[in-house]
């Protein structure tokens, strides 16, 4: 009954978070656009228990944000990479980052997010603030901010 | 074990997530944009189980992003109304709209977001396309798209 109510809802909100709508699925794109591609490394990185991992992998491959390649013969092992629809939730993962800068980072931004060809910030519509530039995911760095602490 | 890794993570968008990474509560939020305030009205809206309804609501109030105030004494009713953090959610739930729109919504957008002074659509930047303006939540409007059709 939910769910069929769900479905029915026509709207680009409500698809986009069948897709990416549980917090596990937006980190690991978040690690992704970091450049995290191998399964020990998002496991590493997220601490996330490993048969939800392989799930929320499998979904996103499955719903075309990741795609699965291989690049070891013997053994077999693959490495995750996004996608051109995936590298398209940078903006959602900024939006989310901007926000939670300015409502839950007492410390100030944990990451940067900066223009890499003139090293500006990026305003909340990912412009350079420093050349103007509106910027696009591949011309986009981050890097360590003032609330960057260490995992205890 | 997955908790207190995942509280370890000095993240904004983690963070975030704390708070938004659930898909209902970013379709409340949502509502919550477009103008509903009243618990029968996200309810109708979303075809939510209603308790699941006041969990989500009561946690959107308690982390700051609703706030809940009577409209009536008697019989004692509430409405939700979202708090200048709650509207700061504007751009997460845009840009959701905006990944949706390009991958997800094959008759075209279901929402269109506009400027309120000129009528112009937003970019993914939230800039209108007519007039150049860097369009706020208080300045945008939305209104039915091509992709729009009426539940079954």
């Amino acid at each position: 009954m939910l769910h069929r109510t769900y479905d029915n809802q026509t709207c680009s909100v409500a698809r986009a978070l069948e897709t990416v709508g549980e917090r596990w699925t937006l980190l690991i794109v978040r690690d992704a656009l970091l450049g995290i591609r191998r399964f020990e490394d998002f496991q590493r990185d997220l601490g996330i228990a490993r048969n939800v991992l392989t799930d929320r992998l499998n979904r996103l491959v499955e719903m075309g944000v990741l795609e699965r390649r291989a690049y070891s013969e013997k053994p077999l092992r693959h490495e995750y990479r996004l996608t051109d629809k995936g590298r398209d939730l940078f903006p959602v993962v900024h939006a989310l980052a901007t926000w939670g800068d300015a409502h839950d980072a007492p410390d100030g931004p944990p990451m940067l997010f900066t223009h890499r060809d003139c090293g500006g910030r990026l305003d909340d519509r990912r412009r350079c603030t420093r050349c103007g530039a509106d910027v696009t995911v591949r011309e986009a760095w981050a890097e360590p901010g003032p609330g960057r602490t260490l995992a205890a």
